[in-house]
């Protein structure tokens, strides 16, 4: 694999996108607002079938929130498998009542301020991708990647 | 901190977001394609002082390049003092020539096929924050953390 002409990209099934956004805690998710686009890294669960968050009034995440057209996205990479993979999760999002137990979503608030606000990004569309990356340092950070931290 | 009261969000210098932006390669850009929000998560470089990446002809994303006004997040998490932080980068996205040695940019690029297209984000506005968090496992993976790696 060289620079010009990375391995082959493998598309994942409905399931494995939904196991992938099982097993990590942080997205991102881009909205238009006022015309421009917008990203909000978040904090967020997979509760019955969909993806959940929370935020709080009067931001401008709260504000782009009904009904609106989103994107959400999650990445990752397996050291093991020196595989990258990123899922992207189409819908609308739409204002829930709080779930019965919202501890146990694990939804801490990415910003500070009352969150009580629950979005739930209803899936209109999953896709996700997975490919071998032959520099296993693009994908992993100076701080989060062991072998370079026990250098620095 | 409480989850209804997190500790205060510390808003970063214009150089500390370019050197949190330094430290890490891949970060997601945010375009609006087609009336559409769009993330795209991306292999970057800090280049002369702006953001730069590759990508093919072809694309959605190279399509919604000419001038267009973007977003750039990056975010990451400081295991040893426990602190999650996020940059946001706005501004237009412009199509240059490829530098003179692009290999030392280290631009990997995210799919498969030819990227020669060099794409440099003309910052506008540039804004970060970073906060503490109680919870360190919301900001690591379990493919990434070596504390849960080890048990799973």
């Amino acid at each position: 694999m060289t620079l010009e002409e990375p391995a082959g990209v493998e598309h994942l099934t409905k399931a494995q996108c939904w196991e992938l956004l099982k097993g990590q805690v942080i997205g991102r998710l881009g909205v238009i607002y006022a015309g421009h686009p917008e990203i909000f890294p978040l904090n967020y669960a997979v509760h019955n079938g969909s993806v959940v968050f929370r935020t709080a009034s009067g931001t401008k995440l709260a504000a782009a929130m009904p009904h609106a057209e989103v994107v959400f996205e999650v990445d990752g990479y397996d050291p093991h498998a020196e595989q990258a993979w990123s899922v992207i999760l189409r819908g609308s999002a739409q204002e829930i009542d709080a779930p019965a137990e919202p501890g146990s979503l694990h939804l801490q608030p990415w910003q500070a301020g009352t969150k009580n606000h629950f979005v739930r990004i209803n899936a209109l569309h999953l896709s996700g991708r997975r490919f071998q990356v032959t520099e296993p340092d693009i994908w992993t950070t100076p701080l989060s990647d062991p072998r370079r931290a026990s250098f620095e």
